[in-house]
């Protein structure tokens, strides 16, 4: 089928460039403060190799001078080995990931070597106005011989000048990956493949791939994810069941259907559906696309007042829509 | 902004074109057998015109002698006085929408002269198999003088060249609307924009306009309908909180949040959503997207299983999977 668009691929071919990465605990990890049963992180480990997965995102790199220990779980610190104890030393082809984030984190203490250490990629998540920074802790990374990405959030608030800025200087730095980020989740499909073209042409010219985080806040997150693959985004986030802050993430079960690759497999997600994700959501784990999260998302806002309204157990979404928009 | 598509219209303006329909009543009626009561029709109808819509379905015209009355609420038949009893005269710029599905219903006998009805659509159900009949329909109420749409369901099983003939028949017919519908919420939004322009073509060849009814089986009901308003299309369904058989629909408070045109107004939606979507859920009614729809809709089925599967509150859908592609 020929379609008047500028896809890359074909619906009845794969692009072994595409690689999914299973953000389930790092973004599902900032609703239940990463307090994960090393039970639930071992069966989701085996559910990601057998699907086919990638890379598997373990949690945060996070400072402990800045984040008390007894209130989170182990993976907001990510220490090597207490990953180590849970899933083995990974002699698989999937890759490990950790976030860190611009000014939470200290990669100089808590970062060994990459001969030393299980994780093989280390995701730099920054604000736009933090991109210097963000090189720094890149090429800090690089040096110490990981693999990097860098994620630039809450996009849909940056001036497209500033972007067009960011995107050159994150080209000519030693990062692989650029992340186009819908951290509001406020992003429409038609404006999520401009971005995407548009975080192509940087990446392509320096030689980086482009992933894309999205978020569910307007129900649009595996919309965007596919639109962003057909486009040539090649590295692609997804969570169990949609876990993750706030409305949530593209799907996993979605994202597993929709790739045509016959090395990834929906089955063992299914299984661990039922087996894991709906056991956390009966023991009141909350997440998910709501009405509060539209919007927030409408309105480009941060979800920090759609998750205060959730945990409230508020049901007054007209009165919250002229709280925001009195805010605003 | 410029975009690399033929959108029409941009993001910062409207197009007057564009017709929003409450399918609320039909589609979710689907679910509970259209029992609502007076008081939600009332509150409906009353939302409806505070947001601005330009249509409301209010159920199906269905055959009595096919269907038992004692099982259904009376938005299955509609009857004019009945309709009446509970909205009143509908002294308002908002047209009042009915569906009759082809062979089921009795038109000759239970549709009067449109100067006689409150009704002012009439919207024709047909699979591509039974257009001949469909016309005959259309060509009937036109006759009675009343505007009609056509719905040609299930098209995601129709073939390309069937279709092709189907919509260039439909074009000589009286039909005001031609409704892409994806009954199986299993197209994703590239297809979606490449029918939606199929449907664009052939109508404008014959002054037809083109609608959209989506469904939500895989998580893109918001997103097709919205490519398909940006491709051109311009009558909208959607419904209250979602609510449609299996999966739902796009939801109406979406697709206000998303349209430019300063008549339409969330507002009121919000309220009625947290007066009286929220309780009907929580007296039980259940639709929405769920892991099942998505695996019907993958495999391009009808729910029918998946609703029996949400209907026995099974959560194996490990198991259901391995049906599905058993009975396939």
């Amino acid at each position: 089928m020929e379609y008047k668009e500028p896809i890359k691929g074909t619906t009845m071919s794969f692009r072994p460039d595409i690689k999914v990465l299973d953000a389930t605990i790092r973004d599902g990890g900032l609703v239940n403060s990463f307090h994960f049963s090393n039970q639930f992180i071992k069966a989701l480990y085996e559910t990601n190799l057998k699907a086919g997965l990638d890379c598997m995102e373990l949690g945060y790199k996070a400072d402990r001078d800045l984040f008390d220990v007894e209130k989170f779980g182990i993976w907001k610190f990510c220490d090597e080995e207490k990953i180590r104890n849970v899933i083995g030393e990974n002699n698989t082809n999937m890759q490990l990931a950790v976030m860190a984030d611009v000014g939470r984190t200290n990669l100089e203490r808590d970062l060994p070597e990459k001969k030393d250490s299980i994780i093989d990629i280390v995701r730099v998540a920054t604000y736009i106005h933090t991109i210097p920074a963000a090189v720094e802790m890149i090429e800090h990374c690089a040096k110490k011989g990981y693999r990097t990405t860098v994620n630039i959030m809450a996009v849909s608030k940056a001036k497209e000048s500033e972007l067009d800025e960011a995107l050159a200087i994150l080209g000519q730095s030693s990062v692989d990956v650029i992340y186009l980020v819908d951290s509001y989740g406020s992003i429409f499909p038609l404006e999520m493949r401009h971005l995407a073209d548009k975080y192509l042409e940087a990446a392509e010219k320096y030689g980086k791939k482009v992933g894309i985080h999205a978020h569910d806040n307007q129900r649009l997150a595996y919309a965007n994810t596919i639109e962003c693959a057909m486009r040539g985004v090649s590295y692609l986030d997804a969570t169990m069941a949609a876990m993750g802050r706030g409305a949530g993430n593209c799907a996993m079960e979605l994202l597993m259907c929709f790739l045509k690759n016959p090395k990834y497999d929906v089955k063992p997600v299914l299984r661990f559906l039922q087996d894991y994700m709906l056991p956390l959501k009966k023991n009141g784990v909350v997440w998910g696309y709501d009405i509060q999260y539209l919007l927030t998302g409408y309105l480009n806002l941060h979800p920090r007042n759609a998750i205060a309204f959730t945990n409230d157990k508020r049901e007054d979404y007209f009165n919250f829509f002229q709280e925001l928009m009195e805010n605003e």
